[in-house]
């Protein structure tokens, strides 16, 4: 049978990472950073580690995948930050 | 007993959502949305309702009272966009 809650959290997590995708372009795009704050970004990487340890413990896996791959994508703007300032 | 897995849950949710405030506040400060594009507004508000309906469906109540409440800081945003384009 298929596992329309699981299909439910996969299709949540597409929505809410890919609409952070534009950002990490953006600032991949113009090398810059320097609108982006250092306060959010460990704050939101903070958040997402946190996340994917609560998906794991509570064995939700959409919960711990999607967290995993927004941290994929957020990390590229903690290492241009840390180039370009 | 303390549940220190759903105090894991609310940490997450914090940190998560309150990484986007300063967004919201910005806008609401500059009253200016022109670099605020409609699909990634449309894409993250549909990801925070299907996220808050998964978070409801398996009984988890960080994940359903953390996207109700991102759910209530991005909505400004999107009224900030039909205000000012």
């Amino acid at each position: 049978m298929v596992d329309y809650v699981m299909i439910l959290g996969f299709v949540a997590g597409a929505f809410t990472t890919f609409s952070f995708l534009p950002q990490t372009f953006k600032s991949i795009k113009t090398k810059s950073t320097k609108d982006i704050s250092w306060y959010m970004l460990i704050i939101l990487i903070s958040g997402l580690v946190l996340w994917m340890v609560y998906g794991i413990i509570i064995g939700s896996s959409p919960l711990a995948v999607w967290n995993f791959i927004s941290l994929l994508t957020t990390a590229p703007m903690a290492v241009l930050k840390l180039k370009y300032g």
